[in-house]
C-alpha cells in the first residue's frame, strides 16, 4: 500500500493541487466577517428561480462555470466530476452534472461531502486515474429547512444550539500541475455514533467524529496539532467546537489555539444564527474562501481541514435512531 | 495517467478481485428463476423488525457479516467501506457503517450505486491506497415504495412499465490477492438526460445512460460486444432493455445476444412485477449471485456489468425536472 499511512490516512506524493475554484454565498453570509473572502455574494437568495431547490442548483452551476473559466478549462479537459449535497437523492448535484460529459461520482457525506470529494480527487490524481478533477457542492437555507426541519414559512423559532444552513456553493478543479496549494494527506473518517439523538444539536453529535478523525490523522501522520498553522473544522458551530476542545483537553493535546470552526465564524456574533453555519456549502466556502486566501497570502503554510457530517434523515430521527456522524480531513500545504 | 484508457475508463493492471461476497433476497425474489443463485432467501421480508427501514439495514448488516466470515476477515483487516442505498441521506448504509471502524465513503448513484462502489474499490486497490475494501448495498420494496411512490398499504396498482424494487442486500470484499474473478476495467458514466419525465417508466429513462456508457466503454477499450461472453445490465427491466437494444441496433452493433438484464430476469414472467426488478440491490445480487456463479463455474470467462441509476427524487419530479440518469460499468474476468 504505497500511498497509505497508518489506519485511515492516504498520502499524495505527486502533490495534487487546487487549480482553480469559486465560492458563492447568500446575502446573510455576505453580512458576516468573512464577506471579503468569498468571490460572489448574492443579493437575492432565490436567484429569480421559482423554488429554492432550483436556486441551489443554479448556484452550483454558476460556481462550476466560474471555476472552469478561472482555470481556463473546458469541460473536455476534465476526467471526473465529484459532487454531492444535502437534498434527498443529491438531486442538486445530479441535475447540475448533466452539463458535463465526464464521469460523475455522486457522493453523500452530509456536511462533510466536499472534503470526501476533495480527498477522492486526490486519490484519482495520485493514482494516475485522472489529470483534472472537478468537485463541487451547494446548500441553501430554505431547501434544508423544509427538508430536515420545517418550511421557513412556519417561522419556527431557532434555539441557541440550532445550526443555520449556509446558502452557498463552491467548486474547485484539482490537478497534478499548477501553482495552487497541494494536498499532502487525506484522512477518511469512520462513522462515529456516541448515542446522541437530538437533531436540534448537531454540533454535539458531530464533535466526537471530528475528534476521532483528528486524533487518527495525528497518529497516522505522527504529527501534533502544533504542526499545523491552522486547523479548520467544517461546521461544528459554537456548541460542537466547545465539545471538541473539551475532548482534546481531556487527553492533554497541546496547540488548541490552532483550532477554528467555519460554522462558528461564518456569521459573526451579531446575526441571529444559533450555533452558527452548517450545510454542505459551509466548509466548502470557508475552505476555498477564507482558508485559501490565507494560504495564498502566505499567512499560513500548512493547514488541516476537517469537515464533519451528521448522517441522519428526517425518517431515521422519526424512527428513534441515534445520529451517526463522520468527519473527513485533508491536509493542505503551500 | 497510467491507469486510464480513453475518455471515461480506468484500468486495473494489479487485478483487484472479489475476495468474498454474500447475497440476500426477499421471499418474492426467492420465487424467481434465480433463486438458487442467492445465498440466502428470507422467509419474512420484515426480519421481525418494527419498520421496513430497520429490516433493510439488518439485511445489509447480515450481508456484511457473512461476507467477512466467508472471507475469514475481521473488520480490522479492512481499510475502506464504500456503500450507498436509495433512502434519503443513505441512512441504511450510514447506520450500518457504525459497526466498522474503517474509513467510510458514502456514495449515491441510485440503482447504479453498487457498481460505483465496485469501480472505486478497484481505484483504491490499484492506486495502492488499500488492501481490502468492503462494498455493500441494500434496497427494500416497502421502503422504496413509500419514499418514491405510495405506501404499500394504499395498494396502488402497478402498470406494465413500473419497476418492482428488489428486497435484498449484497456485500463483497475486494482485494489485490486471492482467487476470485478480477476487475480489469471500470467505465464511470456521465449523467445522461434525454428529457424524459415519466417516473413510472424508469427503464426508458435509464436506457440512454446504459447505451452511452456501453458505447464509451467499447470505444475506450477498443472492444466489441462480442469480446464479452455476457453483458449484464442492472435493472433496465423489460421496457428499458428493449430500448437499449433498439439504440444499439440503430448504430449497427453486432452481438446483441450477449445482453441480459438483471431486472428483467430476476422475477421470471409469472410474477406480477411489471417491467421487472430495480433498486440498489438488484444489480448487486444479480452480479454477486447469478454472474459470479457463472464465472466460478467457468460458463463465462469475461463479462461486463452495467448498472444504471435514475437520479430523480420525489421533489425533483414534483418540480417538473426531467430524470437525469447514469450508468457505471465494470469488466470482470476469470
Amino acid at each position: 500500500m504505497a500511498n497509505r499511512l497508518g489506519k485511515q490516512t492516504v498520502t499524495f506524493s505527486t502533490q495534487p493541487r487546487l487549480h482553480s475554484s469559486y465560492t458563492i454565498v447568500g446575502p446573510l453570509e455576505g453580512k458576516g466577517p468573512h464577506a471579503l473572502d468569498f468571490q460572489e455574494i448574492l443579493k437575492d437568495d432565490m436567484l429569480r428561480q421559482k423554488t429554492p431547490e432550483k436556486a441551489e442548483r443554479l448556484m452550483l452551476e454558476t460556481a462550476i462555470e466560474k471555476t472552469l473559466s478561472a482555470g481556463q478549462l473546458k469541460p473536455a479537459d476534465l476526467q471526473f466530476f465529484l459532487a454531492g449535497d444535502l437534498l434527498n437523492q443529491i438531486t442538486t448535484s445530479s441535475l447540475a452534472a448533466r452539463n458535463y460529459p465526464v464521469s460523475f461520482l455522486g457522493l453523500y457525506g452530509a456536511c462533510s461531502t466536499f472534503l470526501e470529494a476533495m480527498g477522492l480527487a486526490g486519490v484519482l490524481l495520485q493514482g494516475g486515474f485522472a489529470e483534472k478533477v472537478l468537485i463541487g457542492t451547494a446548500s441553501h437555507y430554505q431547501t434544508a429547512e423544509r427538508q430536515f426541519r420545517y418550511p421557513v414559512e412556519l417561522n419556527v423559532q431557532h434555539t441557541e444550539i440550532n445550526h443555520h444552513t449556509v446558502t452557498g456553493a463552491a467548486a474547485a478543479v484539482l490537478s497534478n500541475v499548477g501553482a495552487g496549494p497541494c494536498l499532502t494527506h487525506a484522512t477518511f473518517g469512520s462513522v462515529t455514533d456516541w448515542g446522541l439523538k437530538n437533531a436540534q444539536d448537531l454540533g454535539s453529535a458531530m464533535a466526537p467524529a471530528a475528534f476521532s478523525t483528528l486524533k487518527q490523522h495525528l497518529t497516522d501522520t505522527q504529527r501534533t496539532l502544533e504542526d499545523y498553522d491552522l486547523i479548520l473544522t467544517g461546521d461544528l458551530g459554537k456548541q460542537g467546537s466547545k465539545m471538541l476542545k473539551i475532548l482534546l483537553q481531556k487527553e492533554n493535546f497541546a496547540g488548541l489555539d490552532r483550532l477554528e470552526d467555519g460554522g462558528a465564524q461564518i456569521y459573526g456574533s451579531d446575526l441571529k444564527t444559533g450555533a452558527g453555519g452548517s450545510g454542505a456549502a459551509c466548509v466548502a466556502v470557508m475552505t476555498l474562501g477564507y482558508l485559501l486566501n490565507k494560504l495564498n497570502a502566505g499567512r499560513v503554510k500548512r493547514v488541516l481541514v476537517i469537515a464533519t457530517g451528521a448522517l441522519l434523515s428526517a425518517l431515521s430521527v422519526g424512527q428513534g435512531e441515534t445520529i451517526p456522524c463522520i468527519a473527513h480531513a485533508v491536509a493542505l500545504e503551500r
